[in-house]
């Protein structure tokens, strides 16, 4: 693995670096960690990185590694930098032949996002974007429930994202994260929805298997000052006639990152919470409630997949992180050994996620300012 | 207390019996149980109601009781029946000089609600009108940290009543709540949304001291047959300029009754849920996270006053009920004995709660039937 | 009902009343509410008692009571007083006639206890000892699972009582509760494990139908200068062979009065706490854990008699008493009218409750006292 | 880092790699996976290590390990074998100028344990003993907060570890887990208690800093035909006079893993669950109860060094063992390079906790044995 970003006071790259490594199967050989070259090689150094495989910028480490001999070059790139800088440097990995890892939100918008999937199609690479959420397990079997149609029909979705991190003007201090997530110029035309709000979208769609088909939104910056979006609610329809209501926030003084979702149909509910990801609770009329939990021997086989230790040891965020990558290596060693994918492999987000998130963002940004109550979800 | 409906087969009349008798400040001692007087018969003689103050209709009731002497009829009527008989007893009670406990929401539509309200400024009788949620002692300790300015300026209200009692055609079976809850001769224009989307958004302005202004609603009818809304979601502004979503459902199936709300200020926020109404959650960034306990010395005097047991005794639905009609009693027995009522004593839902619940409910639903983002809320 | 003891101050006096009446079954008529005379009448005016009926000794209220005509005079005594006036006013009562439900621990010590059992049985008349917390649905259905066999052969018992209240050397102040508490001649030889030991104790044996055999205790006083135990824990045999462990203390500072139990058998586990008495865990190998609640249909029936509302709608300690209330006083009804009571009304704690209590405290001491470390739980 | 044991099938192997790789400063370079070279062999190469240094026994590897040059040889070594395969490899570790880490109970008996503490005191190498528990931040800002003297002198601690996963004769089948665990040759003269309950003793000591000074234990062997305790209680006297209560048990069918805490002083308690391992509840009277949360900026230094991320983002059981490894690691890494460790990098479990550890082991079984109250706890 090749990273692109990352560098010191980077928030998402440790992350994903201890994400890629745990499981002893991916190695981090080389990197372009910072746009400045002198930062890019302390980075480097304090990483244990071959120093002749820290590179000064992406273009240069996709080129040399390009020529690298077949054993040695990375495999993959880990591009782990703000928006701005998603699409190109995932384009160029691609059409020089590496897979890709990229953070959310893809791309700056969704024309670049919809280029970046022909790209992938023309490529034939595997791209998987770190929608981190649906890495954990109980994500999964909720989505395996409502698939096997233990909920009955989909009737009623809500999730919200509630944070509180940007309760006031933090980008006015030298945070960095502040900075960057605040400034259209690096997160493009949203600012919570782009952040966090897809994180919510991405996960209601992958648990119930429904599109979104129509919005009304109503976003507002609370702090003053602010360039983007801060706070926001989302009604939802879905494709099935279900509708829902999407909730995210950064100024939600003293919360968090409780992402949380409850997916009602027919027959009864399933309600999943990042606060503790290791249960899932099902619940139905007249039967007592139910906590499905992490590790045990009666999930499916998806989420035991999924799982690394067992029941009653928690896993987190880190872990569901190293499930996407974990994933993604295997379809990526699969097709170097000219083997097929397991199709639980193949479980991790891709490019329509990618897609299907900027879409979002455009339209949640459209119907806000619009008048009319409805607006449709355009791809 | 004499009752108006409650007779054998009602959900909410046992309750409001429980509740008022419990502190032995209040007897009931005559009643109209039932439009059929048979009925009303054996529901007295089950109550242990002397049978010559048990009564084949309320008007009947009001009549005769205003005969009896001071010292022996009733000082105030309980009104416990369907909604389109709201209105008709309590201007009849107040007009003969009777206080009025009533349940909600309070009249069939707003033209009566404010006829009402007229009543109570001519008669100066007291009216309760009994939103159970706001009788919480931590409920009302929400209030006073929000009054006391301890969350800042208020952003955000979240809040959501899901049920699922009527996830299924529950109407079509002989169940007598369903029934009437869903025909709109008996309940009114609104299904789920007056049911308790009233209380959710009571429980909302009470906590706040905000009010609403304007409203963007989602409403549907989930359950094929059904005549009024049973699921919705309402974009909500207030008039500070903070905005909110409130949700509420009765096909949320498995879901019990598990109000809940969630405020944001500046500073901090505040969450509260029926689930566990003992509790009130205190949060602001970078501070450990608060659990106020009922029961305990460092609540506000309000709270502390609305609260029977020393802490860890759990206090329930009955007991914030019981809260209404003592504080009520209290009012009602200091006017007889011709003194102020203390200021905590006020503090239950009265005429003003009961206005903006109905102009909640149309306002609701035209915005529901509206093309256009926003409605004003109108009084 | 007549009420011995209860006057201003009281803590215990205050629920039990609630409790009786809530129902809208049981009345009070009378009361002797405090040895002294002045102190009675005025909490006999507070509590709106006929002021003939407010007597100014337990023994003149038993004696003047009796004297009345059948349909007046009140059908039992609750008897709220400290334990040390536990025995005479129960002896007294039952002897002429009435009968008795009364306060925990029951006597001052196990002699008093066997010779008050004697009353019982000589007297058949019906004699409830207020242990609240069997009066809770979800400890009903507890021991419906045990006895059902649902958890198989029980190995294991976990039973905690933490209170926190008596930290500081309280009784040094004014404080009318922990004075009398921790006084041993009104008290009796214990402190801490007779009032909420015993409480602990129960619990267990009612849930699982077992009967303690053997201890061995570890008791303290942890508050320079008190006089009785304040906190202990004890080791338990049962007769089926099952072990346990019980804690009981009054000085886990911050601690407010979270009873819990957890019981264990070859197949699965019940979880009961105070904290959210509407809940009960159940958990077994390889299944999801199950969480049953209040007011649902699947509960068993003795459950479902013992619960007055939907689920979702809490009911707490004064309605877990009150059920002992109302079973008890169904049976006396049944009494005075002939009939023969169901078996369901026949679940309140009773005389040989009382009588095992005892026989804990006084084995409890002994073992304390013990440099063995099994001691006989003798009766 | 090289490791003896940890093959296919192995439990613990897999966290220890996982932990020690994740924070990208520990690479595996050599490995005895297992006493039969086969599979030693395959497992190296399952796990990318290069096959030159996959050796077929522990003490090939140490010898042949020693002969590479500094730079190219293991630092450290990580032993991960059943119990009766931990005195040697570590002794022949540390003698031939190895570090070691070690899973625990640290030896088959005191002996042994003693012995190796001497060894460690002469070879003067870093020691890791790993109790995973006391590598969570939470846990260990629990320390510092008693430590500090917010909870006042401490008076009373109740430890419980509750497993299930023994509560059927699972040594009967091909479980390998369950097999060395219940086997005396492989275990040790404890079962329950040597593999849990020693982790239950330790947290207690390390939290509260005191030392048990004298026990009374009551184990059982509750599943038939099983060899070794699987189930125990254990009440404990703490040097300055505190009390306690430890109960492990691997047969409380249905539970996973929830090693628990709680700890009261005269000021207020702390209260942790490895449920929900990053909160950590602090109560004391007449306050709200305050809930720490793991990533927060108020937390003490040490415990925000032994985090990974950012509030609300859950750390699990994972990164409690990652923990060890990096302070072990640190410490190495500045012996080698001749600088002195920074005090939180010592922060971690030891020799120390490893001999007392054993004497645990070895006072409760003579505990249990006995017909005395209390034995004396003995080093």
């Amino acid at each position: 693995m090749g990273m692109i970003g990352g560098g010191a006071g980077a928030f998402i790259g440790v992350i994903h670096r201890m994400a890629a490594i745990m499981d002893g199967e991916i190695e981090l050989v080389c990197g372009a960690f910072s746009s400045d070259p002198d930062k890019s090689k302390k980075s480097g150094r304090d990483l244990n990185v071959d120093p002749t495989r820290v590179y000064n910028s992406y273009q240069e480490m996709i080129v040399k590694e390009k020529e690298l001999p077949d054993d040695v070059r990375m495999d993959f790139v880990s591009i782990v930098t703000p928006n701005h800088v998603h699409f190109e440097p995932a384009k160029l990995a691609m059409e020089n032949g590496f897979h890709v890892v990229l953070d959310k939100p893809m791309t700056l918008d969704l024309t670049e996002a919809k280029e970046l999937k022909e790209i992938v199609q023309k490529t034939r690479k595997y791209f998987c974007l770190t929608h981190t959420y649906t890495g954990y397990p109980l994500v999964k079997e909720a989505r395996v429930q409502v698939a096997a149609g233990r909920l009955g029909n989909i009737r009623k979705i809500l999730v919200t994202y509630p944070q509180g991190w940007l309760s006031s003007f933090l980008e006015g201090s030298q945070d960095k994260q502040a900075s960057w997530r605040t400034d259209p110029s690096k997160s493009g035309i949203a600012g919570c929805m782009g952040d966090i709000g897809t994180h919510a979208f991405n996960l209601a769609e992958y648990i119930t298997g429904l599109k979104v088909t129509q919005i009304s939104a109503d976003l507002h910056i609370i702090v003053e000052g602010r360039k983007l979006d801060d706070d926001g609610a989302v009604l939802l329809k879905f494709d099935n006639g279900a509708t829902g209501v999407l909730v995210a926030s950064q100024v939600m003084a003293g919360e968090e990152n409780n992402l949380n979702i409850k997916i009602y149909g027919e027959q009864g509910g399933v309600k999943w919470s990042h606060r503790e990801p290791n249960s899932l609770i099902f619940i139905a009329p007249d039967k007592p409630v139910e906590t499905w939990r992490a590790g045990t021997k009666y999930l499916s086989e998806v989420a035991r997949h999924n799982t690394r230790i067992t029941a009653g040891h928690p896993e987190g965020y880190i872990e569901a992180f190293a499930n996407h990558y974990r994933n993604f290596s295997l379809c990526v060693k699969a097709q170097l050994e000219g083997e097929q994918p397991k199709e639980q492999w193949l479980d991790f987000p891709g490019i329509e996620d990618g897609v299907r998130g900027m879409a979002f963002i455009e339209s949640v940004i459209a119907s806000s300012k619009s008048q009319d109550k409805w607006t449709e979800f355009t791809m």
